[in-house]
């Protein structure tokens, strides 16, 4: 049995991980991919310590750190959670079942999905949930980012210095922080469209074009013909192993207090998963820090 | 009139800095001197993407960020703080006044005085409250360490690096992480004095002895001949300059809910001076972006 399962690898897990370890707990973490949504961020240039780092790199940093203390770390999807006899388990993807004394989640968000015809059609062959991914297979095309937050508007940043040409298109003014729109704010490759959502998106094997119409007048109708749509209109919480477990609140997210402390006592949450304010990497490190300081008092109380 | 003035220098107030001049508020950081408590540290070895990094090292990376920004930053101590025509204020040692639209107070945390006598009157002659600084001073001197936390038995780790022995004087059984311990675990030159406290710290011009007592028995008393005394009981928030105008908790703390907002509209708190768990660098920096994002949503709502 573990002292603590912590599910997700992203810097909140992995900060959870190291500080877990520091107090010498026997130590699980599980999660797809190292790094979660900050590996798919391009550039980071507020987390402190490091004036420019791209979102992979602090990423591996982090990773490296965890790889400093004897964690032991699997790469599988978590399928379920729960109580049992006194303990808690998790289930994953690969049909394993692992027990503990304490969990944190730590399960980070995923990308909303556009809800779209055509959208899933074409994931993977013109549509992109991962700017910082997928943005060289676009050079010398047309592309649509979607969205008007700083994910898109940084993607669309990006994609001005590889693409030909670059559409935005949200269904309000941008609300990106002042630094990023200032980015490009002289692209004479970038057009804005604010005002406009997306009715579909359309193509043979591959994006062609997406169909737009004003807002509040979904009858008219523009084509505007892009072999990419980068669709960046935020994330949504990965909280479905825990639903009718943990009390989660009306966006989704693991409810906790200041202490990390979700509805049942031993289960911990962290990062962007939870009702935390302020989706930040330094914000969801924090966080694991205090989650897994967390876990180490509730074994010491409990047993 | 700033739109925001940072109290405190140290890796909580920093962080808002960068995270307000991001948002391109106008804002003022005053403090006494860069990196807080963090720069009188060693070895971090828990402050995600660096594995190993001296506190002072880090905390210069922090300022070389904040200076990338376009933030005022001035070196003076706060002496007041508080409310005046719709905005606030804070009042400096050398007789300024700078006043702004919301405050964030990350003053952090100062020593903890042992309160016995040669204290105060061997403090620069012997007694020291920053291993880090000083014990470079005792090369090859004999000295003893005062507490039994992560940050006595981190200066006695130093020391026995240094001075010739290191006596290490807790009134109770260590409380430091398993990992610190582990270090001074084969150190020949530590002696681990627990249940005694110290009555008096005695000397000529400098520090010659400690008068111990084992606990319960003052009457018994024995004498450590030791040329420096390293006191790491702990710290207290510094909220003197608060005191009356924010609610503050028994230990002193400026109460703060989960987005750092503090009992007065306006005003937010962050890092170690708070009620916020955990004193550590990553959670201070955080908590420093969310007092940072607080003041700008108050900012955007109210003015």
């Amino acid at each position: 049995m573990y002292d603590v399962i912590i599910v997700g690898l992203g810097p909140s897990g992995m900060t959870a991980a190291v500080y877990a370890a520091r107090k010498k707990l026997k130590t699980l973490i599980v999660g797809k991919e190292y790094g979660g949504q900050a590996a798919r961020t391009g550039e980071v240039e507020n987390y402190m310590g490091f004036q420019y780092i791209s979102g992979p790199e602090l990423m591996r940093k982090f990773e490296e750190q965890v790889r400093q203390y004897p964690v032991e770390q699997i790469i599988d999807e978590v399928t379920g959670a729960g109580k049992r006899e006194g303990g808690f388990y998790i289930t994953t993807g690969k049909g394993c079942e692992y027990r503990s004394k304490t969990l944190i989640i730590a399960a980070g968000k995923q990308p909303r999905w556009l809800n779209v015809p055509g959208e899933k059609e074409f994931w993977g062959r013109g549509v992109s949930y991962c700017s910082v991914c997928d943005a060289p297979l676009f050079e010398k095309m047309k592309v649509a980012v979607i969205g008007g937050g700083n994910s898109a508007v940084e993607a669309a940043y990006d994609l001005t210095k590889i693409a030909e040409h670059v559409y935005v298109v949200s269904l309000e003014e941008w609300n990106c922080d002042p630094v990023v729109a200032d980015k490009v704010r002289d692209a004479a490759n970038l057009t804005k469209i604010v005002g406009s959502g997306v009715k579909s998106i359309n193509g043979d094997k591959t994006v062609k074009s997406v169909t737009l119409s004003p807002v509040g007048k979904p009858s008219e109708e523009s084509v505007l013909e892009v072999q990419g749509v980068f669709i960046e209109i935020g994330t949504v919480p990965a909280t479905d192993i825990v639903r009718g477990f943990l009390e989660l609140n009306e966006a989704g997210e693991v409810v906790v207090d200041c202490s990390c402390r979700t509805s049942v006592p031993g289960v911990f949450a962290s990062g962007d998963v939870t009702s935390a304010p302020e989706k930040q990497v330094i914000v969801a490190a924090g966080e694991g820090a205090k989650a897994a300081l967390g876990a180490f008092k509730y074994i010491l109380e409990n047993w």
